[in-house]
């Protein structure tokens, strides 16, 4: 064991007490704001309560997978039982549950706080851009600590207790699985609720967004909890446990020599952690009063203070490597890279917006023909980005000898995601200040607190696509590494079935081609499905809203005292999304087994690299031209191009619609869908080894 | 050389003449089918002009480019001309030249004969179904007979010629380099026009497809010629030249054998030329009078032809393996099943089409996602098919020895092409059918005459969904053995330069995993750039639709005497696609050089698997989206779902105009490209190995 590991094991859950410690002050700041309007009380209250009562049916759905998904791992993982080794299935079975478990809290938790901000975070908009500001991003960071310290927590422990980094991958396939399912399940209620939202309000009726006769009105605001809120942190715990778990294999496999790899890790780990804290506790609003600058800038001290962090540590600590600095702090960099050029397909001060908003006034098929172009295009930078990363780092770590080269390129995907807590905190504060926008609506708080609360939310969704280059880009390098990490998992299986190890996967055998083609559909396939979820669910509560239009009197006139039955419709998403959010999960890890029991692991090897270059154009895709089509409507509803009720905006609203689905449900799902993929691929080496058709 | 060979080169001239023998007759026979009616004539003659000047617009800048990179080629293939070896540089620019010629006299003489077909198919079909199926199905077997006559001319010449196949490559080149921008710009023309046509004719004023008044309706009869008579033949000649080149390639490196390979391609392309000749010349509309039903048939009568006559030369002739005929057949039997899976997704008496159409009742966004999910969806049992079909061939034909793996595939290609005067004949059909509709309306021929045409019009859709399936799935086999073909030049280049072999394309290995990020992300950037072109295009177009509408007095109302100025419309369709059709694909091979000459041989392997695997996805889906939504319009236009002029049909209209350029510019382009970019790569290979940056 390295010398220096029980200090960074000390250190790790220092950092992670800090952190929780952090976390719980910011709670108690939150909540100690004062509420008054009575108003935006009782609609808070519905869209907790909506809230608390989803993720409560979707865990109960969830937990009786997890179940199942348990006994399996501890039957036939990381071997069958009858093998002998009881102790490494029940400590692989436990660390499952426990990612999953981990995996639910802080998502849970990230509900609360997020339903305890919206409302306080809409009324401090009356009192200015500042404080509201701060109420919004305190309450998203309190998640992002969380999330980061949880993984850290986690990870730590199971590596502590069971020595084994083989177990990790159980954690990890636990935290991916609770997140594959809670992000479908999030995504395709959100969508629901604001697919049938837009249409039936804005298109057909022309009244505002987050107008209260709407029925659909509070289960949108609660979309925005339960997806871009819970969702979106089992994705990033999901990532971030993944890439650790992916570096800690291979450094596992790595140890003996020069270098203490594991305690580098853990070191990167803290430091980004601690980066973070620094980051949140110092962001806000400055004084030329621009929220989108003020979460930029934060992100970039928080990645200057962990390269400076991370070199210090580099310098002082025995067998800490330059080149894996050098490798992770490539990884940081591309990740901003990549969130910059993905800023200029989404921001409507830049020109593609611009073009997208023009084509809209030919008419819908031009605002779809042309934003899917660019989305199409705007993959490019990124995929190059991803390529170009991997590659230096692994030219540059490779001289450090065998297996170098792959430890290199998980350590760009450690570094890409070391400042992870500032992007949770970033990315939760959107779907908070979105629903502070629509409290200031319903609770009638007038019009220059309703312009606050939309200056936040533009920020919002500005910086949404910076943080999502920066999830996709690292999601790729993670799984790279986890490619890495399942030829050695199949190696052991294959040595200790006496069989010829695998070099590698040339594209020229027939099995990894046969493997790569299959796996390349496989996020198609998956992303239709859950869209399909959403097109159905939806069209299920359209009917509904006109129903409660057409029966319910003086709810189209807005009478005084007249409410629509906002309960129905968070009924259909709730139901829409536990009936959709299982087929294409399982759709996923069913094509793995059946690749895997056929073609053995080389067909594997080839459907995982199949899965991931697909999957990683196909989420770029899907995520840009969303965030595109949606800041045309924006940069259309402000008066260009004929302002809103134009033909142009029309079509725009229609470009947004078909967007919805494509960056909150589909686009970002991928992700997971790579990375659970890649784990299954891993966990269950041994068994494809010693019963597929094929070898 | 083969002792059978000469007979077989005998043989292959033979039948050519035999092939263009019987398209003279067919020719001669539709040219003496009376015409009578002055109006179609008169229309029939502008959509001559307009063709005949856009083909010789295109051609001009086609031949500037074929000029320059014919220099380059005998500047610098198949190696440096300083490097001594003038005389194969020569054979090789020849050969350039050869193939952009023979792909120019097929597209312009389809053009001819189709340009010839039209009116009189509108004509007869006043007499039935049954006379107007033959002329429409005659004219189109024109350019089928010619097509697959002038690959196996040109491929067999070259050959017998040269005596090296690898100037067959050059020659290969020469075809698919004009069917990528021949493809190009006859899809951004006729997409423009057909896009601008709906747009404002059913769309806004609400009169019908193919109504006089519309000063866009010439442009989008001549669109159906120069982009799905040309294009669509240049394209088709190209995979078949590339099909029986990679063949030949790799047929001559096993030279020497047990086996007589080279001999037993020609056969099979000679006996495929003479299958489709019967099927073609037995075509007719039976007793039920189904025309779908008549194409599908003589389609499987080809393909059992094809499969009995190459199982008895099997038999007969000396060193024809078993092995080899099971491959071909393998890749017959698995395009007909993908096509027939594609016509499940795109075929309106099945449930998908029906499903969107019904989408579309909640509106546009609900046609385009649903639409575009199927459109995923459809991919997957497409990819499959060509998995299965390379992973059996391969199989099948390892036994024999090294290198027969990777001919079995270039054979099941082959097979899959085996049948192509057949597909040509049926996919020719359509715009010829289609042009008939237009000129019955535009010459007043009366309701029934229309139906009459509508009928043979909606065969031809169906049936495109199959041919198109074909055309991808052998495009996929075809690459693969491209691959195969790449690895050979570029072991052949490193054993001269004195370096190590390449022993494969292993995905750990960090060369190779970027080449495939970069390559995949191609084909997505491709199509977009065609999209785009067709989106800007349109808009223009649209604008001066608009404009004859506003100030041509009386046109608007139909007065009597009133034209449009149709001209202005083709001009603006001609210099649009002259405009947009080089980018694209120059883009492609410019990204092809950028990685080859950083990466050299092994970036250049991942790039071809990224660029293979990402481009069938797109084209797939673009393609089966596009024909999904185009029969669900037209399903509700038959009077589903509310009918014509229903908030349905408007979406489902949207959802068309969205899928046209999918369908008939982007999708089938990318198949072009993919083998462009294979060709290119494997003949820089020398050039590659020679001055890449890493090695």
């Amino acid at each position: 064991m390295e010398t220096q590991l029980p200090l960074f094991y000390g250190l790790s859950f220092l950092t992670v007490v800090l952190a929780f410690a952090f976390a719980a002050y910011l709670y108690l700041w939150v909540k100690k704001q004062k509420t008054s309007n009575a108003k935006i009380e009782e609609v808070s209250q519905l869209i907790k309560e909506g809230a608390n009562t989803f993720m409560r049916r979707e865990y109960k759905v969830l937990a009786k997978f997890a179940a199942v998904a348990a006994v399996l791992i501890l039957v036939f993982l990381p071997s069958p039982i009858w093998n002998g080794n009881f102790v490494d299935n029940i400590s692989m079975a436990v660390a499952y549950i426990a990612g999953t478990v981990l995996s639910a809290i802080a998502g849970k938790i990230g509900i609360l706080v997020a339903t305890l901000s919206n409302g306080r975070t809409a009324e401090s908009a009356q009192k200015g851009l500042k404080p509201a500001f701060l109420i919004g991003f305190r309450g998203g960071a309190v998640m992002g600590l969380l999330v980061v310290g949880c993984s850290l927590l986690g990870v730590a422990a199971v590596l502590m207790i069971t020595g084994n980094s083989s177990i990790l991958l159980g954690f990890s396939f636990g935290a991916s699985s609770l997140a594959l399912f809670a992000k479908a399940g999030g995504g395709i209620f959100t969508k629901t609720a604001d697919v049938s939202a837009d249409l039936t309000g804005k298109v057909e009726l022309g009244i505002p967004e987050d107008d209260p006769r709407n029925p659909a009105v509070i289960a949108d605001n609660v979309g925005d909890n339960v997806g871009d809120v819970a969702g979106m942190g089992a994705d990033l715990f999901d990532s971030n446990v993944a890439a650790m778990a992916s570096a800690l294999v291979i450094a596992q496999s790595l140890s003996g020599g020069a270098y203490n790899n594991i305690s580098m890790v853990f070191c990167y780990a803290i430091l980004g952690l601690f980066a973070s804290i620094i980051g949140i506790a110092t962001a806000r609003v400055g004084k030329n009063g621009n929220p989108t600058h003020a979460l930029n800038s934060s992100t970039y001290v928080t990645t200057a203070i962990f390269l400076v962090l991370t070199a210090i540590a580099t310098a002082v600590f025995e067998g800490f490597s330059w080149r894996i600095w050098a490798a992770s702090a490539v990884g940081l960099l591309v990740g901003v890279i990549i969130g910059i050029t993905t800023d200029y397909f989404t921001d409507d001060t830049k020109p593609i917006v611009r073009k997208v908003a023009h084509a809209s006034g030919s008419g819908p098929a031009f605002t779809i023909l042309s934003g899917m172009s660019y989305g199409f295009i705007s993959a490019l930078p990124a995929m190059v980005g991803i390529a170009v990363s991997a590659l230096v780092a692994y030219q540059i770590c490779a001289p450090m000898g065998e297996g170098y080269a792959i430890f290199g390129i998980s350590m760009a995907a450690v570094g890409m995601l070391s400042i992870v807590g500032m992007i949770i905190s970033n990315d939760a504060y959107g779907p908070i200040v979105d629903n502070a926008r629509g409290l200031a609506e319903m609770g009638g708080l007038g019009e220059e607190t309703i312009r606050t609360a939309d200056e936040l939310d533009s920020a919002g969704n500005t910086v949404k696509a910076v943080t999502k280059g920066f999830s996709i880009g690292a999601a790729g390098l993670t799984v790279i590494s986890l490619l890495g990490a399942f030829m050695s998992e199949a190696n052991a299986a294959l040595a200790a079935a006496g069989r010829e190890l695998i070099t590698g996967f040339d594209i020229m055998s027939p099995m990894v081609f046969f493997g790569v083609l299959i796996g390349a559909a496989i996020p198609a396939v998956f992303s239709a499905m859950l869209i399909l979820g959403v097109d159905k669910n939806a069209q299920r509560m359209v009917q509904e809203i006109h129903r409660q239009f057409n029966t319910i009197k003086g709810l189209r006139e807005g009478v005084e005292g007249v409410k629509p039955e906002y309960g129905k419709c968070i009924g259909i998403a709730t139901s829409g999304a536990l009936r959709e959010l299982i087929p294409a999960g399982l759709m996923s890890i069913a094509a793995t087994l059946v690749v895997g029991f056929i073609g053995g692991p080389l067909a594997i090897g080839g459907f995982l690299l199949g899965n991931i270059v697909s999957g990683l154009l196909i989420a770029l895709f899907m995520s840009n031209s969303g965030g595109l089509w949606d800041n045309s409507k924006k940069y259309i509803e402000s008066g260009e191009e004929g302002g809103k009720g134009s033909e142009a905006h029309k079509a725009a609203v229609i470009g947004d619609t078909v967007g919805d689905p494509f960056k909150d449900t589909a686009g970002p799902s991928i992700n997971t869908q790579i990375t659970v993929v890649s784990l299954v691929a891993s966990l269950l080496s041994t068994l494809f080894v010693m019963f597929s058709i094929f070898h």
